[in-house]
């Protein structure tokens, strides 16, 4: 799957793109703002995945791009953007998205604003993603991958203990989804159904946040019970 | 533990009246709005119980009476009330539960005022367990068992795969609450700090609604990951 990230060059967009980046079933480019900014972080994702033991890195490679190009190139654009810039960063790329699956990450912590990151504003729409898919009437808005913290992301030798919610209105580009979180090693990625469910979704990080602080956890998760076999 | 579950009649609280006499470190009180509707569910219980293979049951015993008599005996008093009723059922119990640990198991489900079971509604307190705090400020409230699947709790056979999230203001009454939550066969109770974190814990369970219609499952939980070892 050709995928973008767009942000990539944070630390939730550098750790998807380096985990993507390790299955051969896809091609990945890091989008950013700069070009040499974008360029720079793919380097460094290419630094790190040649530490990993475990994989044979030779062939890996990570593409470097504006995110307009980005978006104009890949299949499937991940938004892995500050929750403030949203809608700012969009208004550039709103002809190159018509027609391609946008995945958004965002969620709508307080800290955005100056509050903690155990709070969330509520935007209009009821969710980041609703709010996405209301400025970007002609993509498909697919929810996801809010919930992976990026440091088990970019600790590249351990798996991943995380479920991987998703939430779209169309159910063959949440499939899609799916199978590109299925490509994470130890992600199990769960079509939750209509986007209007990435309200509880998106609300599950500041929880998380919460039990990372209060515990001193390197990075909590969760895992859905009950649904074995069924997926 | 002396605990009481008002409503204890509902599917819930009737589940949890179960689970928590299953361990001979609870005196277990099912409280009804009428005393003849909490002794037939305290009747059915005890008969249930007296299924179950992997116990001695000759011991196990519940207990009767009006919400009001349950309130005043009881150490810690469940509300497992349909939330449309929670403060008025409160109304009359206010004086009972002053000084006591009071926990707050509603979920603020849309379908309470006919819409969707996989949509809520917004307390103006931010949460119901905040709301149910704000009306009783003698109390000490704390949220939690709003995730544990009815279903499963009534499946006395088998343990529960589900974490049980619990928030509050009062450390040693959470406490006391996370001890009570892992009474229970197979639960994991995980104190998550303050109060208003029960927002996104009371909204786990219409995303838990959503997958269970979804995928035709007979009752979904969660577990948190990464904090082994830090409980």
């Amino acid at each position: 799957m050709k995928v973008a990230i767009l942000g990539g060059t944070g630390d939730q967009g550098l750790g998807l793109a380096m985990r993507f980046a390790m299955n051969e079933a896809n091609e990945v480019i890091i989008g950013s703002r700069k070009e040499e900014k974008a360029i720079e972080a793919a380097k460094e994702a290419m630094e790190r995945l040649s530490t990993v033991q475990s994989k044979d890195t030779k062939n890996i490679s990570i593409n470097a791009m504006t995110n307009l190009d980005a978006a104009k190139e890949a299949d499937v654009v991940l938004l892995s953007l500050p929750f403030e810039y949203t809608i700012s960063t969009l208004k550039d790329l709103k002809d190159a998205l018509k027609g391609k699956i946008v995945v958004s990450l965002m969620v709508p912590l307080a800290s955005a604003f100056g509050d903690k990151p155990t709070r969330v504003i509520t935007c209009p729409q009821g969710s980041v993603a609703e709010m996405v898919q209301a400025y970007l009437p002609e993509s498909t808005v697919v929810s996801g991958f809010h919930n992976v913290c990026h440091k088990c992301l970019c600790d590249l030798e351990n798996p991943i203990n995380c479920d991987v919610l998703i939430a779209g209105d169309d159910k063959e580009a949440n499939k899609t989804v799916v199978e590109l979180a299925n490509t994470i090693n130890g992600v199990n990625g769960i079509d939750c159904g209509k986007l209007e469910i990435s309200r509880y979704i998106e609300q599950i990080t500041p929880l998380l946040v919460q039990l990372n602080i209060k515990y001193k956890a390197k990075g909590t998760g969760l895992r859905i019970t009950g649904l074995e076999g069924k997926l």
